[in-house]
């Protein structure tokens, strides 16, 4: 019986504040696919193995009119994010049955892709699970490589760098990149264990943010020369007023403050001149490129050596995931958090 | 008779909102010096011709716990800002009698300065108006001039820039440099006569913005590849709703909207990581250098042949320099303000 369920995971409204479970997104299980015989087209089926439920999901929750360039998520289909899959079947010369592609993938079970579908292939020579592929050794974590080689290599060893949302995927690659070049780091997350898991990165100052005051703690750790920002708003403002005066760097690589309803205001603006801040705003795309080769080279053999270290937070069932994409806005994942959609 | 009078423009107390003329600063008239016999311990006797009313001075005005990194004006002390003076006196070898120097000078007829004083001595051999090197040949020509060659020169021709603030001397100079450089320029300013300088200069698109909704220019002229900031807070907002999509810069030079009471604040900081913005924020000091020979070379000889424009809205007397400090705030002055202390 090749019949089989292939279930979804559908955008239906508009998310104004949180977005909320079974209302802004919902689990369907009313389709079925036939594996045997759906129509390839020259293309290949996928049977997907693991999503990624990450913050940036949230802003392609918002009006269509809103912003244009992110493609945001349409009414009545499955929403996407990285995933990754094993090919069932194959009518592109490029994949093999068997192989496990990486790519953007809809949330459902099975999905027959067109043949120009940009799948990559992951050989995994390092032999680390597979979820981390979107993980510390994907998309978060060449973001956080790309990003660190691009705007952050050129300062000094010694320098003192501070961190937002550090126990995150991006966050933790941060650390741990920005200690292997000899900085100070100072870092903050959200709850206890996420800040024993940065304190075993190596980082030199980690706190709770919602129990310590981060103007406080920056304000006798700092000044600060890089900020790695994920959060904008009045934590942006604190290190604005707590930045090295002449020459540092802000990296603004999310802005969680603001996803969720009105957005939380800067009101330092003038210190960006007057402190001779550069804000460098970037989205992992425009820049990958160039990294992408020496990132799969360096991190998962880092990763499988012990060197690099990761969490994540794997939660079974494609059923979970609008409850998941609420629990990460929240931050209340204890690691990166991965829907496993079929075990391999 | 050598004994004259010596008036004085003194910071009296803390500007909270708009300065008071006569209360947050206040003219004194109450000193005299012997212009013969004043010791002068190796150093000179410079009389002041002019002296700068720039925007920037609002934020010496303030509370000297509130930054620390510039120089906050004292109580009871002349203010300070960019002057042109002449030497009466020197007993330093490098300064001659008659000698037109240029420095940060305190608000007053007559100082005597110490043998390391930074003074810098003007020739000017393209022979302009010496009130030009503490306006378009001076720091704010040069905040133009240097701002625009460090941050924007990589931008193709035909990008599209915005000015705000541009009749003022940065702006105004920005205009030119960008038109020089092949970009189309759309520009605002806050009254009729500063429009149609701003036209005059060559911007493509000119408006004032007490009229007209910077939104919506933007919107309709953008996307836009340059911003030149002198503003902050909403305008940013609205720059950074219609910047290109990756690439684009911010040049922050000010932030005039924050010196007067409640920044205004900016809410739209998620925008800078989705569309791969870059501010560079700067005050001129920490890149002048770099740039300061080139300019001199080029731009008193780009303005004696009328090549490069400029307005001047020169005040006679010191004791109209209280309320020309809130008028330059209020953007009520025609051009670059001056305080003509003396006839030459």
């Amino acid at each position: 019986m090749s019949i089989v369920k292939n279930s979804r995971h559908l955008f239906n409204e508009i998310a104004t504040g949180y977005p909320i479970p079974g209302q802004t997104t919902v689990y369907d299980d009313s389709q079925t696919i036939d594996l045997d015989k759906a129509p390839l087209n020259g293309g290949v089926l996928v049977k997907i193995l693991y999503l990624s439920i990450d913050p940036y999901l949230r802003f392609k929750m918002r009006h269509p009119e809103a912003e244009k360039h992110i493609s945001l998520y349409k009414f009545g289909e499955p929403i996407d994010s990285f995933g990754v899959g094993v090919i069932l079947r194959s009518q592109n010369s490029a994949y093999a049955v068997g192989d496990h592609v990486v790519s953007g993938f809809p949330h459902q079970e099975y999905v027959v892709l067109p043949k120009d579908a940009p799948l990559r292939v992951v050989k995994n020579e390092a032999k680390i699970p597979w979820s981390l592929y979107i993980g510390i050794a994907g998309m978060p974590g060449m973001t956080a490589y790309s990003g660190w080689n691009h705007f952050a290599k050129s300062k000094p060893s010694g320098s003192t760098v501070f961190v937002t949302t550090a126990a995150g995927p991006v966050g933790a690659t941060v650390v741990q990149l920005a200690k292997a070049d000899g900085h100070k780091v100072i870092a903050s997350a959200g709850s206890k264990d996420k800040v024993d898991f940065v304190k075993s990165l190596g980082a030199d100052v980690v706190f709770n943010y919602k129990e310590q005051d981060t103007r406080e703690i920056l304000k006798r750790e700092g000044p600060i020369d890089i900020y790695w920002d994920h959060v904008g708003g009045d934590i942006l403002d604190a290190v604005l007023e707590n930045v090295r005066n002449s020459g540092s760097i802000v990296i603004v690589c999310g802005s969680v403050s603001g996803y969720n309803g009105t957005p939380n205001p800067v009101y330092r603006h003038n210190l960006i001149f007057e402190r001779d801040v550069t804000i460098y705003g970037f989205v992992n795309m425009t820049i990958a490129g160039r990294y992408r080769e020496a990132f799969y080279k360096e991190i998962p053999e880092a990763i499988a050596s012990g060197q690099m270290k990761y969490r994540e937070h794997i939660i079974k069932g494609l059923e979970n995931a609008p409850q998941a994409i609420l629990d990460v806005q929240l931050g209340k994942n204890e690691g990166k958090s991965i829907i496993q959609v079929a075990a391999e």
